[in-house]
């Protein structure tokens, strides 16, 4: 079973809070599109973030981080290399970690470095639908470049059985989040249809994700937090903006004013 | 014989329905200062962008594309072996590219790219008076780094001969922006000073003329189009901006609202 | 003995207004989180930036420019390599170059880089307190990833120390923010918390203290010019802000707006 709206706005809120006080160090081996807005996202929201990729201090930086996100959004060969190492890191120090699977099943590359990733057992992934579907090995993922062609409803089924078959948190995010870790399913409906004109939010909240996972005991805990948290400033931040770009200057200053009480009184969880 | 205003302005319209309704995936192969705002303005004036690079998968992203975007501003020697590969995939899938010239002539590398880039036929060239007159072999450009040190008028005469020669649109932007195919030539004068104080603006105009020529028969009326929109766009904006910083946001606002009634209003063609 | 307020207010007032006048070309040798925002800061207010990092291309540029600045942010092998071929241009030019010794001390690879870089002898080194500390030796620092975890006030020997043994000027920046050529020491009390909420700020003030060095003739004026401008700026784009989002907005904003007048009625100097 599930938990209850009750339960899970107030593991949230209180998660937000430890977070904000330990202000977790979240290493990024992000992509270039994605860089500046995450790092604002992590600031605002109260984490401490850092972009690093080098093969040849990765590693050691993962040492000192509390969590660790690798998205292959604007891969090359050399950063294959490097999420690699880092990811190996991870495991060694015992370090969560988050994996965007940006434009899984766009091309062989992005389909080959997400296969060369999962056997290190990230903590969560982190798609939209139609990646989630890839990387679930889903005949019927139409990526559509970096977007997304499918809903979350049709990649359902595809998460819970990846998330059992990784033994890991997977979460797909759309008009509707769902957050499964092959038992149980959360399904939030907070959010805004701007936040898909904004480049780089689903980047920015794999980010955020990282800094929950940093701070919480339970990865299902940490992704649903972070959705839940992300979601909702994201809603409080649509009804004060114009179009995409205030949307975004109103989204940071959000994530950084959100408290409890928004997401204890605003989280809308569907059935 | 050019297009009167009253054909660019309703062409131009139409052209810009159109596109938002196939919401083209456009392909940059851009630069890292651009990414973030070149991605935001295809997104918010209805295309699906995508940044992907790696020698290993660039032809491969071409083909699902409507559009290929080169753009040459933080080169590098892979990111060169990338645009070759992409643009020769771009031939060989019939897909039309657009060739951003940044800091033409400034440097020997820059010059030797574009010679190497040019054979590949791209579509379109938009680059500012200085590079276009760099890439038309103009001795008398002088760039300043990146930024213009000359005006639209003085690469007239570059631009047409440059289109005549390369058998393509030419677009050099500046307080006048001039389009030209080697025979016809359409002035614009939209756009705002302000534009020339944010960074980037000339790269995300010419990741917007990759979505306009992904949905036009004909590149002329692609680059005349996004022109047009994006300096309108640019012009309604500084309307409401109080500088550099909240002018960006107001563009990005408007180029998700720019309806066709706006284009009819407000162009500026000047003979 | 250090100059008075008023001396630091009028020659920096000077010293901004001559920029302007000038618009100097400023080269980054960037990272990839702070290209946007630095380069929008340089053209805010006032200066000419340029991004450009290939090795074949970089000392060429270098020629070109006023001043150059290095990043150290996001490293990597080749980074390096150019980096280095930058600063020897630098100095075959006699153009004046800026460290930011982003993240020195968090490994290995980032002190081996700094200490690589510093016998080509910087004009100004610029990072946070734990970052001065770490390349001045210090063995009490311990940067949090890249955000500090000393205040410049434990950072003012080291500043002191370093400035007087590398034969340059050393800021650090914090609450307080330290200036010193090794016998001068003037600390400023401008700016506001919330720039340490909004990612690359130190990256952006980096390549103003660029724009500064490029136009004065002294560094140490260069330096106090830069930090007293871009953090009275801050305080007065804090004064409109609603959190980091907007507040970078405001900033970028006033950074174009700024006059020197405001910095005679607003510049703190402590003792």
């Amino acid at each position: 079973m599930s938990d209850s709206r009750a339960v899970i706005a107030n593991k949230t809120a209180q998660l937000l809070q430890t977070m904000r006080a330990a202000r977790p160090l979240v290493h990024n081996v992000a992509n270039y599109v994605s860089m500046d807005v995450a790092a604002n996202a992590l600031l605002a929201i109260g984490a401490s973030p850092a972009m690093v990729h080098a093969r040849e201090e990765v590693a050691e930086f993962v040492a000192i981080s509390g969590a660790l996100v690798i998205n292959i959004g604007t891969l090359s060969a050399p950063w294959v290399d490097s999420m690699l190492l880092a990811v190996d890191a991870a495991a060694r120090h015992g370090k969560p970690w988050v994996l965007d699977p940006v434009g899984a099943g766009a091309t062989r590359m992005r389909t080959d470095t997400v296969r060369s990733l999962l056997p290190h057992r990230p903590s969560i992934i982190r798609g939209n639908a139609s990646e989630i579907m890839a990387v679930a090995g889903g005949a019927g993922a139409a990526p559509k470049g970096v977007d997304s062609a499918n809903t979350t409803d049709e990649a359902l089924a595809f998460a819970v059985s990846l998330a059992k078959h990784q033994g890991c948190i997977v979460v797909a995010t759309g008009a509707i989040d769902v957050i499964t870790d092959g038992h149980r399913v959360a399904k939030l409906a907070n959010g805004s249809p701007i936040m898909a004109k904004v480049t780089a939010l689903g980047c920015a909240l794999s980010g955020v994700t990282g800094a929950f996972a940093a701070t919480a005991g339970d990865p299902y805990d940490a992704a649903l937090g972070a959705v839940a948290a992300f979601g909702i400033a994201g809603e409080m931040a649509a009804e004060r903006a114009k179009g995409p770009g205030s949307f975004r200057v109103a989204f940071l200053d959000t994530l950084e004013s959100i408290e409890g009480n928004d997401i204890k009184s605003r989280l809308k969880i569907v059935s």
